[in-house]
């Protein structure tokens, strides 16, 4: 076992687009374990959109990154020395980690042990993790659709989107995306169940598009991206409708934000509209798995990644997935994984 | 008694703001009464700023206006001739009546009979009526501000705003408001009880007003206004702040809407924004009516009235509160009121 490990450090705040000079790579050697620590081995690292966020010097919902150190990332990875009986060597576990092959977890603490066999290691981080209850929350407890409600999803293919979708799908409401690229709208319709999707790329009108593919109108906005696009939903609202704010992507790279211009709609169409930050709910993440997980095993819920190779070639993943280049929830794979198919 | 009445006909739909030629005064023969008929002396009428909405082509949430036709309104008066064995002659009534000086109300449909001694009449179109309930529900159902919380509430003088801040205050909170001349915040800070209010036509910045006047940020907005005010609102929210969305007057004359740009506000706070109409809430009304005509009979809360006379007044007093010109809720005496002290 090698005794360093090899770190993303964020390096330089960006304005405007993430490039790749915010980031440097350097190799550091591993400290020493105390009592009651964990070493682990980083096996799949998740980029997401909130991201960000933490690396402006505003405030945001998550701490902000500190310049100089080592990124944070939702991970999973298997214990590889342990001063702690609770989480012995061996152990799979996934926490807020690092951006690096090896984390010394302090304490172990907030380490969670899950099943390595009960499925696929990178859906720990996300359709059983923090974008899959992020998707779940966010539709069943503030969107709530009935079923023969219209719920439409921006960003469709997303770690999010897809779950959404599909959770919209199971509860009978009508689906409706968009997504980036003509493949992405083809995955969420044929595989994911969406009854219909637009390449918001190259539709004239993102308002006359939704007014097409929403006929009856939307009951439940799940907004992931924010801007022009909620200006546009704002035409189609139905009355007591509901927008679930989950994310705002196309604003976040912005240096002066579009904002939005039909706020009367949310009066006079009596809208519920509720941000929210996963964070806040984790009382009911053992409903979410057990939802979720239920709906994976029976074959009613599928799930694409889209897997890059290599702490490297971290940043690269994460600013991809900042333009969309992602296709499917983008997680790296750091390390070997012996529990893969 | 006259055979006649003497009506406010909606007579062009206004672009922008609302002018004197968008409307026609005209006497006409009050028709015979059919069984279950009964015919009101109007003696107080309401102007709201719904109202508005009501008067374009689009959709609002109320049904609009019809051009040719007598204008609606809320009012009170008193029934003069009766074919309803239920509304003898002599009840003092409330309803969605006409721009007029007296109404045949077909069957007595959705007449409130109101008793005239104990509270002035045109309390029953104000704080005790649609204004005062929408005060009630917005902060109450909506705002649910807790004791120690900072609310906001811009039209601080208003028909609405200054129920919202004596209803505000009652449960604890620290109140802001403002309001658009300094007589109006000495009225709201010396008679409503508000804590502190800032004449918004004087600062040089809302957003600087509020970081001043709100120092532990916004935990409740109650939103009259929209468009600036909105904007530099949200730069003062607070994490799970709830924004009662109940009007967006400074909006509603201009051909395009200002808008919001600091949309991120309500994701990063996780905010609840909910636009509401209070006809829909009409369930409540016992219990809101128990509250404030308690809390008026107590002293804990007071109302201040701006009263135009007479109904060839009704279209200026009308365009008047549009511009903010009231002091206090507006409403148009349309006939001698034998209940006066």
């Amino acid at each position: 076992m090698t005794n360093t490990t090899r770190q993303v450090i964020f390096a330089k705040r960006p304005r405007g687009w993430v490039s790749d000079d915010c980031f440097e790579i350097r190799d550091v050697a591993i400290p020493e374990l105390a009592d009651g620590d964990v070493l682990v081995r980083n096996i799949y690292m998740s980029v997401d959109p909130y991201m960000r966020g933490r690396m402006n010097d505003a405030k945001s919902y998550a701490a902000g990154f500190e310049l100089g150190k080592v990124m944070q990332c939702g991970a999973i990875g298997e214990v590889v020395k342990s001063r702690n009986d609770k989480i012995p060597e061996g152990t799979v576990v996934t926490g807020m980690l690092n951006w690096e092959t090896y984390t010394l977890v302090k304490g172990g603490d907030g380490l969670m042990p899950v099943d390595p066999k009960a499925a696929p290691l990178p859906y720990y981080i996300s359709v059983l993790g923090m974008p899959g209850f992020t998707a779940w929350y966010g539709l069943l407890k503030i969107g709530e659709p009935k079923a023969g409600e219209t719920v439409y999803v921006s960003a469709a293919s997303g770690a999010v989107g897809q779950v959404v979708g599909q959770i919209a799908k199971i509860r009978g409401a009508t689906v409706i995306g968009s997504a980036g690229s003509d493949d992405k709208c083809a995955y969420v319709t044929e595989k994911c169940g969406y009854d219909a999707c637009f390449n918001y790329k190259t539709v004239d009108s993102y308002a006359k598009a939704l007014h097409e593919h929403c006929p009856k109108g939307i009951d439940v906005y799940f907004e992931n991206v924010g801007g022009k696009m909620l200006d546009a939903v704002l035409t189609v609202l139905n009355q007591h409708s509901r927008i679930a704010l989950c994310g705002l992507i196309s604003q976040y790279n912005l240096t002066e934000p579009e904002g939005i211009k039909y706020v009367q709609s949310l009066l006079i169409n009596k809208v519920r509209l509720q941000g929210f930050i996963i964070s806040d709910h984790y009382d009911l993440f053992p409903e979410f798995v057990n939802d979720v997980a239920g709906w994976l095993k029976s074959g009613q819920m599928t799930y694409r990644l889209s897997v890059a190779e290599g702490i490297d070639n971290a940043p690269g993943a994460f600013i991809g997935m900042l333009k969309g280049e992602n296709f499917g929830k983008q997680v790296v794979k750091l390390g070997d994984d012996p529990y893969a198919a």
